[in-house]
């Protein structure tokens, strides 16, 4: 299904393979060395692929895979097709991306210095490292095992980078220390000085940003976002925070760990936010605030308060989502009202 | 009226050639050789220079004006000036729109590959091609005719590039296949992983991305947009929709055809629009959703469900237009009453 | 408390520098040649560092606090530590910030044009300027003294830059005047295309885009941000305004002096600030509108109207802020009103 130019053939998974991975036991008298070649949605798979039902409105195209193999919840086992091997897992979309990225491995980095790659001679790094074309790496960078430096991006001095993280092309890093298995998309900046004026008399006079940005590890960073250096403390992004494209976070900011960060998002300066919260696209959170655990910020919000633990807010200014959507019909009533009065 | 040294200095055209391009015709007993050198604005325009009307508001600089001609609709044909050379058109912006690129024709490339580029050996391009200092072309790119390559651009392996399509500088561009007669402004993103997470125990675990980047022919795109590649099935970009800065299109959009995208919009996955649809500054689409042809989305607007063809619409969550008025005005109402209350 | 991999270690400065700096005057009888060594806050300070007091919440912290000499107001002069050298100050956060710069003055240039960078042999520049590896300086280019040209940052032809003007790696500049003392941060476009089209039969012609961007002495432009240059009069950014991450400011919109935009804030095309303006996170502001001097617009506000001297304004459409909160708090009592209904 995916284009060779692009994408290297699938790799070819044993029914034991599969398990393994997933942890999901098979069917009994299952042939455990029949060999699946792809993934594959539910319509279009065929009897070598695996493939996966999460949502009840594909049931009827469940109902007519040809899959091989599909991950369902257990509740789906009396309707599912004849032939196909039956992998009951609690979480079946999960269990679909672990074999999908077993059929599609990360491509490999292709180590060593590019001649047209300038890395200063202090800079620390093994031969499982690639540094691409036009890679710019300043003095007193470290670099860990099987990282990639990607074509055209610039490392400034002092710069610490942990074991298997990708920084794509165009990036431009500074004032931070990375961690392991990190992914920077392309074009992202980090670590500049964070937006922080005295003022006097109109006058902007830029208060000198002495932090640094740590960024833990399995962060995903998306293409352009921007990340601010502290002032004196540091900007941090805990571990396994993902970020889409084009999010802003300011200095001082504090996010926890497994976040996500829909596009466009962005936080003001020293905003602390919890572990396992989900900010929604285009929401912009104020400066000095505290975002609990578990908070989920819909998309749109502009959040001027504290918000605590386990909270579902949305609006401008947010509110909780239920006074949110109570607020549409009200609004949605007086337009109505309106418009008859006409 | 243009700085020399960024521009160069005007064609010169003959009446002719301007009745030519825009297909209006001239009035009768008008000097087809007349030579023009210039476009302007009604108030600056001398005799050598074309100008035009489209609005209003401008009547009195158009009776006052001295440029030599100018288009502008028939209603306006008694009060023309009376040495105005008279343009009748029905669309007189867009018939001075053509004037101006006769007047000022895009610089032409200067073929070649610098010294300081990289390019790959199974790079295909031929003789007309400009690679800018510091461009990165990885390998199996092919890239058709006329086209240019910025400076410090990065294209990676496999990108397939049509006729006449200007890459600006500092761009990354990977997994797409690209049309012909395409603009992509400096520091454009496209192609890198879409924003797809499986979770499980709060932890979110990649889902391969295994689609590309489509661009059809006659695509403009802003600086600093992003466009993620699709994770099974392609994004795809109609054929003459214009992106602005800083948009955002998330993994498996399908945009249609002569679509506008004001700048800091954005799409969520698997969206799909029209043809001829207008995308505010600033509007936010969720996933999933349809938006039919010839909509019109007002800026600022958060869109959560389909919209039907022809639709204008505005507002979080976007509601038809005339009820985002009425909105703003009961709100405004309502505020009154409660100044009065105080 | 800055980490010494990244910042040099502070200067020592004596109490007469501090207090000719600031044009503070020091109490009587103080030792004006007592060194300190470092800025700090309240609470961490040690007896040889300068700290202030600007906020009340901090009271506490500043009756404990050890730092040897002090910013704050003359309330306060009262409940200071009795070690404490009072520095009386009207400001006391812009005398913080004047010796904050001079503990941490910026990084000196390192002058010289690296061998992996490429400058066309007209650019004109003089040997107090640093161009970085791989940054690309096209024809007729003009940089004035004390100038740094980041890593792999691409200067179209053409462009004029003024002294110490500092400008980050992976920016791209384009048909544009760049004042004196400017810092533009990483991965910014300025000059670009604006987003101008004719549209006739649904095809968007594009409008040649002729003008070119002013940047005024002292601005700061934030990375990723965007500024297109203008149709045909000029985009300008007036003296000493500061822009955050991921702004984006249209063609022919002209900018007043010491204006802040907060990140993702916007102004569409031809729109006119007055100075000493503030625009909040994500704000939109449509094109053509005249918005006066010392206006404040409130984040995530949609400005569709003009916008008087002084006023402070939110929402969307943006209202006077007074009725913004007016209509925060009639929708809360609509949603109260509902909740109890049911």
């Amino acid at each position: 299904m995916t284009d060779p130019k692009f994408f290297p053939k699938s790799k070819k998974l044993t029914l034991e393979q599969i398990s393994k991975l997933t942890k999901i036991s098979l069917p009994k008298s299952t042939n455990k060395n029949r060999i699946f070649s792809d993934i594959s949605t539910l319509d279009t798979a065929s009897k070598d692929n695996v493939s996966f039902l999460d949502n009840k409105n594909y049931i009827n195209q469940f109902k007519k895979s040809k899959a091989g193999a599909c991950f369902f919840r257990k509740d789906f086992e009396k309707i599912a097709p004849k032939n196909m091997i039956v992998l009951i897992s609690e979480n079946p979309y999960h269990s679909f991306a672990i074999v999908a990225n077993a059929f599609y491995p990360m491509k490999d980095i292709t180590a060593g210095v590019h001649p047209k790659a300038h890395v200063e001679t202090s800079v620390k790094y093994d031969d499982t490292v690639q540094i691409a074309p036009g890679a710019v790496v300043s003095s007193d960078v470290a670099i860990g095992s099987n990282c990639l430096i990607g074509a055209n991006t610039v490392i400034l001095s002092g710069v610490k980078i942990g074991d298997n993280t990708v920084i794509g092309p165009n990036c431009t890093i500074a004032y931070s220390i990375i961690g392991s298995n990190v992914k920077i998309h392309n074009g992202v900046r980090i670590g500049q000085d964070g937006f922080g004026f005295a003022q006097n008399d109109n006058v902007n006079l830029k208060m000198p940003q002495l932090g640094r940005v740590l960024i833990n590890d399995s962060v995903e960073i998306g293409s352009n976002c921007c990340i601010d250096r502290g002032t004196g403390p540091d900007t941090i992004i805990g571990e396994g925070t993902k970020l889409d494209n084009l999010v802003q976070i300011g200095h001082n900011v504090i996010i926890g760990k497994n976040c996500i960060f829909v596009a466009q998002s962005g936080v003001s300066g020293s905003t602390q936010l919890g572990n396992n919260t989900i900010i929604g696209g285009q929401v912009g959170i104020a400066g000095h605030l505290k975002i609990g655990n578990n908070v989920r910020i819909a998309a749109k919000s502009g959040v001027m308060k504290n918000i605590e633990d386990g909270m579902t807010v949305g609006g401008v200014p947010s509110v909780p989502i239920n006074d949110w959507h109570r607020q549409t019909i009200v609004l949605k009533k007086l337009i109505n009202k309106r418009k008859n009065e006409k």
